[in-house]
């Protein structure tokens, strides 16, 4: 598969971080993008042609989880493809571990799907088609 | 101090993860500069505009002692910027505390420092210079 970009990279905290506070008061950035989900709030700061992702734990959930296990900090990184369909049936024929082996809705009107993290040497991946492919 | 692009996304393994391997032959990814270091092989490959970078511990070191504590997985962002020096001081007159409160070279002839992740929440966060800002 072909990989278009660095789409994103997640990074997770709590509630009262100063995460927030440096990405938009130190690096000038701003959440373009800002979308509850169950249990964190996604936002998403454009740099250059990508994004940071930060994802705040709001309650119980697969963020508070990760962040009582493994601490606050990078949680993934998100690559653009063009069909993502096509990426997932390519991964699967090569015997690749999916968290999702079809995609799903992400945020902002994406198709995403996550790719087992032992695919990658312990590197969680998410595959992200965005709207104007499909 | 204004981010120019997500420069590169760092990832640690030991010597004979899959991650090498997945990054060739599944995602196509080519790697476009090696360089030896002390206690690990840095490996960068181009993704868009920026670059995964991949940190292969080959003997004691930074990269070893970070696959002994946390694991193998994501290590750090990298940001670039247009003048090191200038974002460093601001940085400092913020009272961010700071790994490099100047910079030092790092690979392919960029200017390098890091901010200690207490800035950014727990997330290791590197800046960079390229060559032709310099």
């Amino acid at each position: 598969m072909e990989l278009k970009r660095i789409h994103h990279v997640a990074m997770t905290h709590p509630t009262g971080s100063p995460l927030l506070a440096a990405l938009a008061g130190l690096c000038d950035l701003s959440a373009d993008h800002i979308e509850a989900a169950d249990g964190f709030i996604e936002r998403m700061w454009g740099v250059g042609d990508g994004f940071v992702q930060t994802l705040e734990a709001t309650g119980d959930g697969i963020i508070q989880q990760s962040l009582d296990t493994r601490g606050p900090g990078l949680h993934h990184i998100a690559f653009e493809v063009d069909d993502l369909d096509s990426a997932l049936v390519e991964l699967a024929d090569a015997g690749v571990h999916l968290i999702d082996s079809i995609p799903r809705a992400g945020g902002a009107g994406t198709l995403i799907a996550f790719v087992h993290p032992s695919a990658f040497g312990g590197v969680l991946v998410e595959l992200v088609e965005e709207p104007a492919s499909h």
